[in-house]
């Protein structure tokens, strides 16, 4: 029996190694060998077992670059050698109502890598194709990591807004997510607002192409979005419902606030925001496995790049533990051949 | 001095009589011969003066039917002895950004009918050629004044959803607005689900063609959305945020929650509801008025009618009453000859 | 060896029985019991050798109505005894760009029902679940039949304009397209005008609920559209270029002509029919599989049923003479127990 | 009496020096003191009298920009001394049903300039305040005048597309248009094929950005396209419905054929070529006066300039010729001051 080595969960905040067996991918998945895994703060969801068998132990990591190693039966457009990602959903099914339409991030029995199947922080992962990113030739490995979960979120949010070039778009919150976002946004022709507390990270919103930058905690920065003309949309990614509300009242007539963090607290929106200005607020959800592509390949071409800290993945424990604490600057990714 | 009736508001609850000059229509403006005039909810806005310039009376009333009894310079599609409807907006400015991109009900300029200027609860009405709505000859007077806002309020955010034939839409509140809407989402094709407090409007609901209804007291109704299949669409008409909010997590992935009631209750949306579902939250506020023309056409043609209670206008005080009581089933109209 | 009986072409309007060998479905197929098979003019592709290899026999027919029989491996959503329907498009591959971006019906690697794999004038079929329709239960096999290909081309065409309801739809040819075409759009809300040479069928037209009817021979139909206010959308099922040119000038501003039938002739359009009036000509191709049922279901509910005349499927040769003759009125159906 | 200089057509290529009284505006009108006005191949229609009053002496020109110099009554939002400009759509009326749908450009009741209304070869122009656009300040007065159609023409077509960053963009006819056209498509972030006769212009095409060059004359340029992938859209200025009917066989599936070039001949399009591959083709006529603020500032933010030979406005008539012979390189603007 040939083995391979896995970090997984055993409990809250705790991590063992293990030893799997490396079988052959079955009917319509390929098998991966890992080369980076990124750490992201969804990993949370594995490690405190909130939605995987919490009785089973899991092996997280959802940013998970690698080379194809063998194919199953009825794998037609993939082949062993080639350089692939796996990001948060693992495969459409293909079957329900959702795949159906073509609406895959809605699939409703799809694997959540690292969460409810084994994810990257291992030597190997297995996966359907329909969940496979083809990885550009002008990205890095480590590079594309973060781009899979981090990067595709803020991406899929921004890229499918139907606002005109120029207009206004904020990013709240200039952290894993944040970062991405604002050199997203700025390549995609937005005049791009940062949103942050404080004001210790105006110069790296700068630098990362804001041309605006708001400090939440110096007034209300709905107001402050107003005297800026009002949003055409703005993307949040700070996981508080608290911090997130009162951004819709900076959003300019028919804009847009994205949630795409997830938070404990609730949104609390006043009803005239919405309705004076025919205002929105939606939520949107990483993306699928082509939309994954076409943001490598916009990164690629357009110089988006995460700020990555690269650690052998022995030390996840503790690259995990700096994630919790808010202290990666901004992405932490494991590589898998150190 | 050619004078004309009018009953203005002095105070909180407090109508008055009052004769006003008869002057011609300024430039770009007409007159009209009031007919009816419709009591709704927002006429608390300029009887409470929470919009109107407190200091000076105002007359109420934003659903008003009548013909066109002088028209100012500059008019040339509009003409004397035409029947027409005067809506809450009236009559947008063509020089704002929101109307040079066509759209008017974002207009930052224009006057609210019986709000900062004078409505309808008087013989005469004056409002710019924009904000005019023509009658179809099918439609009665009193019919059509309460589908100027609340029938266009329904039927906008109803038309516009990108929702296929069939799909399962919510309407939230049987009321002077769920009732209109009820009857416009079913003459549009969709499967209704009327969404209501106890089991008192059941049969009305179904007689006003919703094929199904949802007690909103007994238990959760986003639960029972979802029994029904989850709901493409919910028109949430009661100006509650509190009984509002539970209906985001009946949606179907991609299904938005059209806010058309304004509440003095913020709106609490979990975020994962809008995340996992790419759900959506938004306003819409009454429609333009070539809007108001479709809205007219359809219920016309469809059947779509108001239940209407007339009473004489000089009975105005005592139906606004009931109107704020919630005694009304479900629109008071104020018959101007009377 | 069991066996099966099949009609398979064998030349230029040729056709022979023969014995097929009646095997297992393989991975990720079903096998279907054939009651009802439509006699479509796209049969022509089989029977003419144009699209399928011509020099193996292939069995014709993609209007399938019959029962599940037997399912491959892989199959989890589909089972023995359900009615289900396969159309021209049968089963998209999923790993085409297409596919990945949820758009099955351009689908590069997909089979094309009784043109490049066997079809419905047999006893059995075969299809990937991906191209599986499920028919109602309130619809009879031999209705459904004849919607799957001749009712999902018109029905996606008209269900995904973006038009107002009441706008003026244009439904070019009554015939085996244009009854259901005229049928849908009446459902769907809009003011139907049919298109046709002559005044044969103006009143079959209106008895299946055209609102206007348009002799093309008598002059411009053009012209004659933009007399009744210019249509919003133009399906123009009758497969001649020379007789759907003039349309796009019967449009309205914004309007679409949308062809659904591949003609021997090209379109001729004057640019600035399209320029001035910002015009569209657009071509539709059937629908997916899940679209097919949301015609079924629309039909079912509204009503809407094809003009049939149902034959022995032994007489399939002599049905496929007459719908060639255009002498059908409107669709032959095979009945494969007869 | 005050009077000004301006430049009439008196015949088919015929013009002559007049003088015109300077009148106050009319209401809602301004009165433009002319710095620069374009010659623009639309200018024939005004000096072969295809649309205007041919009894009667236009000026042409529609690619005016100015200072205003006085205003009418009822202007509120226009003011003497901004710097204005003026394009072919003149002012929309506000009152006729596309208007009132706020689709400006299809008015049914505006003058356009230069052709039923006096335009720019002249020391004066006036206009509705619904036509005029307002100049960043960032922009030349010369370079901003072809802005006013070549610009708006390509911009408008290529910033409603609904295509994904990087999508592959063709841009038919490198001239006056087709030369903005390239760098407004390179700025919006598209992948850029310039298609052009012959191999004369490829260097040019890669200097205003192109990133692929198809040349039309060495076979079938929808083939070439299809090599390159297929194109998302094609912007199709060359006015020859001979040169552009090809195209449309280089669209990727949904792609979309966009006329913005009238030309005398028709389009002559295989219906197969849009039911298979569900492709589109449609016009494009200039845009409403915010959208050329639109394009302005973004030709100002990302360096979109027209190649321009300026000229003393007296040799109008020869740079006319000079453009009617396709001579412009590539645009001809005329120096009202000089």
């Amino acid at each position: 029996m040939t083995t391979y080595r896995a970090l997984e969960v055993t409990g809250s905040r705790q991590f063992a190694q293990s030893e799997r067996e490396l079988v052959a991918p079955s009917y319509g998945q390929v098998r991966v060998k890992v080369e980076y895994c990124g750490v992201c703060h969804s990993d949370v969801l594995a490690v405190e077992g909130l939605r995987a068998d919490p009785s089973r132990p899991v092996v997280p990591g959802h940013e998970i670059v690698g080379v194809i190693d063998a194919v199953g039966e009825g794998v037609r457009a993939w082949h062993v050698g080639e350089r692939v990602g796996i990001g948060y959903l693992g495969g459409h099914c293909g079957e329900c109502d959702s795949c159906r339409r073509g609406d895959f991030v809605n699939c409703t029995d799809q694997p959540w890598t690292g969460t409810n199947v084994d994810g990257g922080y291992a030597e190997y992962a297995y996966a359907r194709t329909s969940g496979l990113v083809r990885i550009p030739a002008g990205l890095s490995s480590s590079d594309a990591a973060p781009l899979l979960c981090a990067g595709i979120t803020t991406y899929s949010a921004l890229s499918t807004l139907d606002a005109r070039p120029g207009s206004l778009v904020g990013i709240q919150g200039i952290g894993g997510l944040g970062h991405l976002g604002v050199q997203y946004a700025k390549a995609l022709g937005y005049r791009v607002a940062a949103i942050a507390r404080g004001t210790d990270k105006a110069e790296l919103a700068a630098r990362l192409g804001a041309d605006e930058y708001v400090d939440s905690t110096a007034g209300d920065p709905g107001a402050a979005l107003q005297k800026l003309g009002g949003a055409a949309a703005i993307v949040a990614t700070a996981a508080s419902g608290a911090s997130m509300s009162p951004l819709a009242a900076g959003l300019a007539p028919r804009g847009r606030l994205v949630v795409v963090g997830a938070a404990a607290d609730p949104l609390s929106i006043t009803t005239s925001d919405l309705i004076f200005g025919t205002r929105t607020v939606t939520g949107s959800l990483t993306g699928s496995s082509i939309e994954n592509e076409d943001s490598l390949a916009f990164a690629t071409d357009r110089g988006v790049r995460p700020m990555n800290e690269i650690v052998p993945w022995t030390e996840a424990p503790a690259a995990y533990e700096r994630m919790l604490a808010g202290q990666a600057r901004f992405r932490i990714v494991l590589d898998l051949a150190a």
